[in-house]
């Protein structure tokens, strides 16, 4: 049915429960006003597609509502190019809009679709799971750092973490893959430290990672900056990778999907029964190992 | 499942569709900033709950995402106040959220259901279908047109005037009844011409409204303003009541139908095959009225 009539009217797959999440992304707060148009239209759909994936919920249907200060048809069609450029990357049909005239804010509400009791939760993990990432943590990060002069990066470094930042690219096709894999998962929107600690709250667990098997990528390793390579791959947001558990039966299987999504999946700690460690980091001698930076105190363990 | 995980998981009643509807309300575009908050929070959900009524949609579900200038608890829980009591009147749950720092804006997604097959649309009118309104039409208008200065309502009408404004009550009951009794419907939130024009454009064919038939409260009438009262009935939004269609052999059951939902139920014209006529408006004698406010012309029938 569609846009046209009070509101749209669509059926899901029989058997299927219905995922919903939304997100508002407004200028000044979520990005600078001057931000590449298509790049906002593809960002403000990824950011809601990764939500879905990381639910293992296929998406279907978004709605999208956009205030504008003025009616600007050059940036509405870059904006609706980026969006629907990858909109249509995933069969995603926008099924209700809004415009209206305002300072710039973007809300996104979209909708996908899982066979029923078969989502992933960020409760489901179990003690003994291994943890896993995908792709790689912290470039998104460092792109924003270049952008506010905290870190000079070579040309080429720098593209491809503003790529990253501008330009995530949400794990759908690996989110659906998980529903027969994975036990637990979440998108790290806000960090690695601070999503698996959504996990570990729900799931009412602790979590044990090995340092050293963190996927490092060539642009953290060569930033120059150690302490702020580190501050991205522990607490960088937006890069919209998926962190889940899944039981060590099935790290075979894992590999499988990693070479045919052609994505790294890293194994990079598992999960414990003692949920007083919270997220515990351990160093290459298995000592508990404490990051610099301040933001991250309330994850590690402790007295608190 | 509700809020906590990435997403919102929810289950549709078996043999539903689902219903969905976005409207984003922007500070100084759709409400003056000083508006009381209790009363957005019930706006803003029930403009999406009439959208779901005028489809004869069940809510059941709603995300709100909300930017503001700053944190205000006392704002937060006025509004949330409004929002929650209207909420919980409709048994309607909020599965998805997001606050954020920026200009005031509201945008609210609402989710319902209805039978396969059994939603109301707007394209389904029958030529012979009379034309009803529920409720009356203009009084939100008027209570705006107040606010603005341009017309001085005694204190008692004033404020039943701004209470249609600010704290629409939307037809969800009325809505649901007409699954079994209309064959178009449109919730009045554009005004009686324009609204009643989207089902006459979708449903490819002209509507003929009495003038002596529409219901006139006694704010219009007493109102002191003939051209600004004819303006509010014919052109004013907001009101949310709804226009629907249904044959003639409807009358006495949707005349059982006002009575139980105390809802005056009024039958104000015919659908008409000829679709050139768009919305034509007919004086006592049956002869075309034009209306005095421009606005309007794009309505009439004409040439044009």
């Amino acid at each position: 049915m569609g846009v046209g009539d009070d509101a749209a009217l669509v059926a899901l797959s029989p058997g299927h429960e219905l995922v919903i999440t939304t997100d508002m992304l407004v200028a000044g707060t979520h990005f600078f006003a001057d931000t590449d148009a298509q790049d906002l239209g593809h960002k403000a759909l990824a950011v809601n597609l990764s939500d879905l994936a990381a639910m293992g919920a296929k998406p279907r249907w978004v709605t999208l509502a956009l205030s504008l200060p003025q009616v600007d048809q050059v940036w509405l069609e870059a904006f609706a190019g980026g969006f629907f450029g990858l909109a249509e990357g995933y069969e995603v049909d926008l099924v209700g809009g809004d415009t209206t005239r305002g300072p710039l804010n973007i809300c996104v509400t979209a909708l996908g679709e899982a066979p029923a009791g078969r989502a992933l939760l960020r409760s489901a993990a179990r003690a003994g799971d291994d943890i896993w990432v995908s792709g790689n943590l912290g470039e998104a990060a460092l792109g924003l750092a270049a952008l506010e002069g905290r870190v000079s990066l070579d040309d080429r470094t720098r593209d491809h973490c503003l790529e990253r930042l501008h330009r995530p690219v949400p794990r759908v096709s690996l989110g659906l893959a998980l529903r027969d894999l994975a036990n637990a998962a979440i998108d790290v929107s806000d960090g690695l430290l601070a999503d698996l600690g959504h996990i570990v709250e729900r799931s009412n667990m602790g979590a044990e990672i090995e340092l050293v098997r963190l996927p490092r990528s060539a642009s953290l390793a060569g930033c120059g900056d150690a302490a702020l390579a580190e501050q991205c791959l522990l607490g960088g947001g937006d890069d919209y990778e998926l962190c889940f558990t899944a039981g060590p039966q099935k790290r075979s299987a894992l590999a499988t999907l990693a070479a045919r999504l052609g994505l790294p999946l890293t194994r990079i700690g598992r999960m414990v029964g003692d949920r007083e460690i919270r997220v515990r980091l351990l160093d290459a001698s298995a000592n508990e190992y404490v990051p610099t930076h301040r933001g991250f105190d309330h994850f590690a363990s402790g007295e608190k």
